[in-house]
């Protein structure tokens, strides 16, 4: 039974299924998920704090989800962490330059780059705008394989601890190019709209950033808030219609977790999955 | 400073967004969260052990999400925290008649309805499945009114506690009437989509309680799984288009926290939210 | 030649095509057919009066379809038609009790589950909300099987009696998994999709009955009553869409009638219908 | 109490639901409906059949209703039904050249030029594309204002019997300008769709009768059918989405029936309708 | 080397595109192409000028793209043309009856019936309604076929050229027979589909010639115009819509140009196009 | 009556609207239009040659349409107007850096960034695949305001010719914020896709230029032209629907050109159109 930690601060839509995507039916037996979070607040000191509360969990290997890992809040979290000897992978949405960084330090990371940021801008973004924007974002990252990227990397580190190797970290900015193969398309224009879909989800945070850190009018920036939202929706709908067409040929791939943790594997509906 | 304790265990829509849902922009000063969650497992012992883990972390009020909080881990987790003198508030899909129990016990509770359950059948469900059927829920809740409620109640026992008052724990099953109100709708045939998309989403589970419980047969438990998902997608769809009214119309509703933990409110979007 | 009587009072989304369903293109020549009503009218002197004139029509069968067969209109009708010892199936959209009630009686009985109650409210329903939601009831029946079962339960009744048979009238409830089985998708999202526009429009009555008979406040009600006909614009847009898959594929089956009342059978487009 | 009788044979998409547009509720106290059909048929000797049954019911007033009302069927049944003194109208699909015959016998009549013919071929359709085509038409003919003037003329007749007076008997052609206009669009734009909603579904009409009557290649006349169906198909989306401009706007026409066969009126969902 | 000229005044949606057609990816190195235009005038010094100008490029073959082909200014420019000696096919939305002339007069000509007149009233046309309308427009004439016989018939003139023949000159109307066949759908509700659209995409000119040129009240005129823009945008989308049908199946067909001028061709949008 | 010269080669999606975007019904008696073409074309010899021919015309102003203006044959072209000694502005999708070396010699430029190059690799790329994106990108260009800015300034140029000025050369690169602020939307969510869709029109050459000039793999860069392909039509379908907001607030700004060349402006459908 291998113990995994799952330390998130501030979010990015990658964070609220990260634990999820490797049990999706609460059926593993071959490993133990602890999650700890500060909530939205990724300040130095909650950063802190939370970190040394799965330092004291003694986890095998410990995940570390937040938004633009270069802040103050998830390096204070990785020092800990690491202090502590304990393997770690920080998962964010930048910056990609910081991998180089992580390699040298023996830690490993994953830069997913279309978890683009969210429209934080007080006279836009309520709870009700920022639940919706997970969402949108949750189908996109679902549809064009990056969460598959996700979760297949988790796994096999998983299996390196189950089999009592010394985890081989990932340094790597997850690309439209790996996640789409990753996805697994047969029809090439659903791969297409994926490959779109990507494109423009990717694209939002140089909307966002601009709005949230460089322009001051709030005119401007509401309107930059509300334009990223909607390429957003737009990609989210749009990687729906990839899925779309692999249900018109009845060709999605699905990949379930068996109980030991590895894949069974089917493409028609009505097939049972195989090894 | 309040502190408020979030104790996860397997995954309802609900739980994913609910810290979040109270500080969409993280710039709350007036509390402070933490997550605890053993993942999709809710099993007993793994309940207890997170449970324990927040009860350490002196939390002034704790909410315990999980599916079916009737079952053992569940029950343990409230428990271990109950024991501890820790006010606490179970938030579930069910089942209803609990909320007698908790009540008597002094714990407070809040079923949401329409968060209905997954198809949980690994001849249909892997990671991304489960990702985007979360995903579509997410959809619904925000839209429908249900996420209003949900972090209402939840900002109304902070305030409470800011003001060094005992919380009032809330007993209460979030039905369709009151979504609907607290989302606000101005338009109301946007208003009747939403009730209609809550309708949708909220028989969803009474199609994977059969396919997962009841059903035995592969190839129908497995069809069976679709259709639900495929209703919830709809739902999705449908809670969408009633959002897409209210901004035809630029009326969509915002409520943003205020630092303090109020809101402010604002319907144009190009309005400044005021209190 | 055979003769067959449809008796109608008040209206169902079944009632308006049942016997069109039988010859779609008016080249039958084994069975003549007398269609009687008493238009939306369904008291129990107009639907007496109806019966009566069906009876004097001598029909070797009668058909009577009605909303809730239980009411007085109806089971005046369905008696007088009985005293004159023809052989009658009642179709309505319930009650399901009714059934037994049915058979011990001789007669027959189809309930059509998904023909749910229209919102019938005056501040509501006009005659192009009454036609609109009849288009829309009229779809989703046509591609869940539901008008499938309809005729070819009907067609069964009429060979026998060309036989010179005693008919076998039926008692059934039309449910889910038959009405899906008869209308004989190939792709199965098809089939999911049409079950869930299936189980949408089922779900609409609970919430017009409550409308047009439990709720006081106009306010709620005419709410209530725009929230379900979009539950089933909903389902009749998703029963569309089920459709759309199987003309993606060339798949749409057609089941047109012979001249002699038997089916001939196609799924491309463009090829013969065979025996 | 006035007795109006519905004599129909073949079937028009104005067919199934004119009798339920004077009555949707089922409310009215002032008159009393008889229909007669012959279903699917309309043979000479069945049509006249059905028409000597019509005129033993005594009504004051019946309405015919077919397709091509210059076939020999329903040419018998009106002559049955004048001959018997009683006064009638005529409503069918065409031809408009009738309507001066027509009015010179002291006859009334309605050509519905929008309820354009079927695709009537055994290669396309079966009972299941029938009744598709019949939705899609009754939900152009709702939308777009024809299934208003249709019900007005009848309820015009009806209060001039209830007064005692002998019915003016109408001579009209439906067109799209009296058709829209009856629709009562407040926004341009939901004219305009319905109004390219109306002209599409009239066109189909000539795609319909050259496949049905003049082509003799099967292959092409099953491609013209279907064709002639997405057309249909398409103007029924088309209609809906401009009744959805009016619900966007919240300013639905509705004209529900009083018990008295008066109307009453409203535009917001939330509000009264009054006289 | 062949030289086309391409001889324009006013616009129809196939004049932009036409010499574009011949060598999309701008590879060919078997012609040259000049395009002369006035622009929107079409009148007949304007037309005589431009025309003038064309002869003196000594062009091997002229097409003369206008508007209504019988007017002024169109009858002038292809008169200098043909007393130049050179060949010419007029290129037109009509009238139909001027192939006959055209043919007396050794001219070719081709009508493109689907390429309906604009809503040329200034209380509705702007230069953003203008564009929009060709922009539809140009999908329709491109999903249904229209383009390619349009370029496969240039070609073969450039090839007789290349041969040193005489060009055989087209006289043509494209019909939605030879149109949707040249556009080799292989799914036939693609099929079906992209006929439809192109039904009602000619059907659109029968308004706005209503409108432009008959109607002389301004609102009528002014709902007639937009009623026929809304009629060709749900042309374009049903061709999308067709489009995208094959995309679902992979059968998309390409045919590129190859260097020389000939086509390869494709399905699969992965495989290499061949001869 | 001033003359104005349209210099194409090669094609932009600008340019075949251009010239028709300024005189959208053919009613303008203030100015001459010339267009000359090489068609698809834009060698250093062919552009040189239908400059010299343009020059020969004698306008006053000269446009030159061209994708990437820092080649050969637009920059032979322009080398050739300018020795004529007539005023030129520069119309292309690039480069930006041009527009200084532009302003050094006295020319104007207009870079249009959201006209993206298209997915030009055999193996996609033919006539129909070349004219769908055309009408794509012509959607975006026009919803999204970059059309009001080419025609405004075109405009604003013939009017100083007309006044015997000299006209003031533009040099801008067509910007989101210019194109989105001329586009004068009302309702701010329209504003908000349009932005979206000018975003995502405007990344698709990032896509396009390395799948036509860097990627050597045929599978990828086919791959890539059909993710690029897939952006423009949802840019398309996202512009469409801001426009769709505007007409259900009967909102859409209209201006049309009045016969001296002002403008005239309206919003609401149905009313004069008034300077």
């Amino acid at each position: 039974m291998v113990r995994i930690g799952f330390l998130k601060m501030g979010n990015i839509a990658t964070a609220p299924m990260i634990e999820l995507l490797l049990d999706e039916r609460a059926e593993r037996e071959d490993m133990e998920v602890r999650v700890v979070s500060s909530g939205a607040n990724m300040g130095g000191k909650q950063s802190e704090d939370v970190a040394k509360l799965m330092v004291s969990l003694q986890p095998q290997l410990v995940f570390i989800t937040s938004p633009n890992a270069s802040t103050k809040g998830p390096t204070k979290a990785r020092e800990t962490v690491a202090a502590a000897g304990i393997p770690l992978v920080v998962v964010s949405d930048g910056p990609k330059s910081l991998l180089e960084e992580l390699g040298q330090k023996g830690m490993g990371g994953m830069i997913i780059e279309a978890d683009s940021m969210i429209g934080a801008r007080r006279e836009f973004l309520d709870p009700i705008e920022m639940a919706l924007f997970n969402a949108d974002v949750i189908k996109v990252l679902s549809v064009t394989g990056v969460y598959n990227i996700v979760y297949e990397t988790v796994d096999k580190l998983i299996e390196q601890l189950k089999r009592g190797e010394k985890p081989e970290l990932p340094l790597m900015s997850v690309s439209r190019e790996k996640a789409i193969r990753a996805a697994g398309f047969t029809n090439p224009y659903a791969e297409a709209k994926a490959t779109a879909a990507y494109e423009i989800a990717k694209r939002v945070s140089s909307i966002t950033v601009d709005a949230c850190f460089k322009e001051k009018d709030w005119e401007v920036y509401t309107a930059m808030c509300a334009a990223a939202h909607e390429m957003m929706r737009t990609a989210s709908l749009l990687a729906d219609e990839a899925r779309e067409i692999e249900k018109f040929g009845d060709n999605v791939l699905r990949k379930p977790h068996y109980d030991d943790g590895s894949y069974l594997r089917k493409r028609k509906l009505k097939e049972k999955p195989i090894k």
